[in-house]
């Protein structure tokens, strides 16, 4: 990114790295919308030849003196969220708020991220965590973010065993989600989109019942169909400033609605009036932002390895060579019919 | 009241019982700012010749056939809610929702309330408790609903012990939510409001700062005294449509805003977007309605009965006989600088 | 069960029923576990003429005057436990626990029980689910008991996403907490046990390190498959006095012991004290008794009808007609090495 | 500690530090019933010449080159318990077990404590806390285990709003849960004990019922006082290993028993069995070890200053000078009829 609006190449030195951080050079890189958000409608501000991309696996080139269980030649998952562990938001549990609000998310925001030769990595032996060997690194891609974010949401939701949700949107977060409410005891799965290649995943993930905007409001449909109750959980996993109006619509009396959304317009978000009971129907809104940490990583790793869930399917552009991260970002940004989600392979 | 804008007496029959319901005579009533809603507002639509009152302390003159547990002449605290214990929303947990979305709240509601010389109680059994010997009718009648919302405030918050509270609204029911905070391990709690009788009961209560709007904007005053962090819950206890921008913006990232105001106004509410961490910045947002029944009036009393609070601080104007409620009424309309809370007491 | 140590047939009057109550049925019955204990091993004291059976699905014959929602004719779930649903425990959110510890347990305890021409369920608007069209009566006898109990284990578990799993026994409601282990996101899971027939079902279920004692110390494999550390959560599903040990070895700094065995013998059990860290390593104990009531059995044949678990791979033994239930009882009893669960089914 | 039976001061030179640590010393210190289990019951092992003392406040006389927040001068709370914040089990949510069960436990236990002239904290800028200038040394020594233990033994019990609570013990610990658990909104509490130095800080404390093991069973005396129920939570803050028993007699099925307990003794320690509900009472039991880190002893101490408790209560002895620290040990040790809690200060 060269400034809002604007990407290309970019020469830099080798990053330093601290006592505690890691030097990493990536297997498999990633671009994500946010990367979008950033570069082309300025999410996060100006800002001037930051290197994008935080989602990626890497292999160690360099550790600090002070790191002790991560060593140089080992392949790592890096979380796209990277918390300084000791903080007060991280001790009161909130470790993706570390420093400032939203303070976690350090890659493309803070520093430079991952879209390069060399990137670093801060608190090394306790935010990366160690590649098994039955993942490639394609599909840990779709675990440092895409997965995180996507089961926070399910997780939020605080779904009832058998319970019903919803998830607005089945980009791959959304998709994520679903396969997150499935793997929280999810029964009846709602999923709102209209993609045909995400409406394949969907329901290879968990989902139940495709409802499409093109058959009516969508709350309307979730609603007749729960027999005029509404879900126990909904997900936003897209939208624009509206969304939460769907949502809370959606919802029965006693749910709760889980943002994993990013909302990038709007002085204000609306809520429903009198949807949300004047304020006093139970209808809780939870958020957060996608949790990192490197025992959190190895927790996704696990579902992989124990086969509770498969990543390869968000992936449906693959890319060999750094140099074509240009054109997976572009393809980010077009969104052609066909694509959930493009991965760049520079080694695997 | 006769209909929108008009009150009045109405005769009636005295009201028939089914098996499992009491029929009362009230000891003591208090109006509600809701009542006020209903009437001047129409904040639940237009009613005819509904009795009006959901704050009551009653003796009973009757009990159906399958009663066991409450008999004639017992002096029984009123809850003004009154779940129905066996349906869905209650086995989900959600106890003031059940059949409809706030549908535990049947006084001056789905049917007659308590400002009459009968009135009647659901599932008797369930939704009456004793009223101790050593706690007033009067002070009983601000455990049914004030106390009961206030620390649903609380208790929806999920505060750290030793964590930090604003109370946007020093009303009846704002400040029940400063003690409930204080009940719940509060140490700072910041109250937000200029009501002279209200701030000497704020404090009595656990208020440690009062904040006027008087001073500047009240978000901004919490944020500054707290370092620039915000607090750790927000609960919001009066306010128009907009109240939700103050509390997001008072509240740190991490926290949660626990609503206990009936919004009345606005065909949406708005939130504020940028400071709401465009969704992810952990600022949670719960709802509930005040929870009603047995055990909870049977807990509301112990904390009388065992001193860890007075409910008898809420208590501005005290009137004697039915007759008066009306006047009560009109106080709670018209609120003057002096009112907390006025009870009507019949008999004590 | 005639007395302790004996069984055969009773005759009884058709049972009457209370205003709420409905006469049922049985379409389909399974003998548990808990009857063997009861009748052989005296669980509950002495009983004369008690007709067992707590696992049922049935036809409804007659409902009392107040019964709304339900009417003869109606196929249904007959959960095992039918809690009194206003009573305080309920209220306190404990609603196996109403009217005296373990009180909602009535079958073949407090009341006769489901094996007979009749039987009585009480509250049945509020205990009984309507039987789904796409689940027989044989499958949906797998959920009122089995499931619904290995699913609390799971539930009570509080796995992380993620996580790692120890079910000690794979009986039916082992197998069940394996499968509702799955569902609440546990990656790896551990089962022990070493009947041919349930490692198969628990391997279908989400296990994925099938543990024996005839490899040595149950506990101490489990701790070296996991580097040493223990397991995030253990579920007690089988066992003796002393199981609590292998329990609590097996589990990490940090986590759960979920129990949902009933313990028949000994005066005390013992908690290993070095290895719960002198009563401070964060390894906490939950326990429960089966949730029933008509929310709980609808989220469960949700579940089978959304495609999220399968009960009939707990069936291995299928009789018809009522004549057959002695037989059915006695396999229970001898437990032969092809058996998980038998079924009796009367008409399906 | 020379060893096992032995005290005694030893020579040492000043501790070197790490990038992270802080050299400190002491401004006042108080010994723990842990100091006497360790050098007089070899509770945590034989231990040669190691400096005991893991309550203390310290002045900082220098940091390591990475402390960013502390600087030499800073008068500091000194937690007990100082967790490596970045490792696996902070990451899960239990930064008290560290490294190794318990491992967050330092002081006195893997490194020399702080009854010396010198000692150091690990992470200083997560684990230590400024001393605000309202509360004296000797009154923060109260904060560092004592109130952090007794708290979480509140916190962990998960009080309702206006429920019962038995505490076990009345010493430093046990008062402490008692303030922990008005703190948490408990109504009702038994204080069972009786020494009377500590009843009336108990009563001062929010206890509303003394139990004595001298007019009975204490758990016989807990049910009858309760009409036959028991507590909402029992929490067991001293007692031998039998104190299980009287824990879960005292509590009504679905309760919890949060233990803060040191167990020093016998190999196993024994549940109850029948009143347990045979393991399916919902009679929980919770754990853990001491809270400590940065933002506890922040919250703590907002507690003193924003006048929600007083920690000055649990001090009888005042000690001048560290040469008296081996008299406060022994009075700990001896535990005279007048003594709750020793402070030895050096410098206010």
């Amino acid at each position: 990114m060269k400034r809002i609006g604007e990407v290309g190449w970019v020469e830099k030195d080798i990053p330093s790295i601290g006592p505690m951080d890691a030097l990493l050079k990536p297997l498999a890189i990633a671009p994500c919308t946010s990367d979008v958000h950033t570069v082309w409608e300025g999410a996060i501000g100006e800002r001037h030849d930051l290197i994008l991309g935080h989602e990626a696996i890497g292999v160690v080139e360099k550790v600090g003196s002070m790191v002790k269980t991560i060593k140089p030649g080992d392949r790592v998952i890096v979380p796209a969220i990277t918390p300084d562990w000791g903080t007060d938001a991280a001790q009161r549990g909130f470790s993706s708020q570390t420093g400032t609000p939203l303070g976690g998310w350090k890659y493309s925001n803070e520093k430079d991220g991952s879209m390069a030769e060399y990137f670093t990595c801060n608190e090394a032996d306790f935010n990366l965590a160690i590649l098994p060997d039955d993942i490639s690194p394609a599909d840990a891609c779709m675990l440092v973010d895409m997965w995180s974010t996507g089961f926070m949401g399910a997780e939020n939701a605080s779904i009832p065993l058998g319970g019903s949700v919803a998830v607005l949107g089945i980009g791959a977060v959304g998709l994520s989600a679903i396969l997150g409410a499935k793997l929280q005891g999810a029964a009846r799965i709602f999923a709102v989109g209209t993609r045909p290649v995400s409406i394949i995943v969907s329901k290879e993930y968990g989902a139940t019942d495709i409802i499409s905007y093109k058959d009516g409001d969508t709350s309307e449909q979730i609603v007749e169909a729960t027999g005029g109750e509404g879900v126990d959980a909904v997900i936003i996993a897209g939208g624009g400033p509206d969304i939460l109006i769907d949502a809370i619509k959606s919802a029965r009396a006693g749910s709760i609605i889980s943002n994993i959304n990013y909302f990038g317009q709007g002085d204000t978000l609306p809520i429903p009036r009198v949807e949300w009971g004047f304020g006093m129907a139970d209808k809780d809104i939870h958020t957060g932002l996608c949790p990192g940490g490197r025992t959190r990583m190895e927790r996704l790793a696990d579902i992989v390895t124990y086969k509770k869930g498969d990543p390869s399917k968000l992936i449906t552009h693959k890319f060999n060579g750094l140099e074509n991260i240009e054109e997976a970002l572009f393809l980010m940004k077009d969104k052609p019919k066909d694509l959930i989600k493009p991965v760049v392979i520079i080694d695997d």
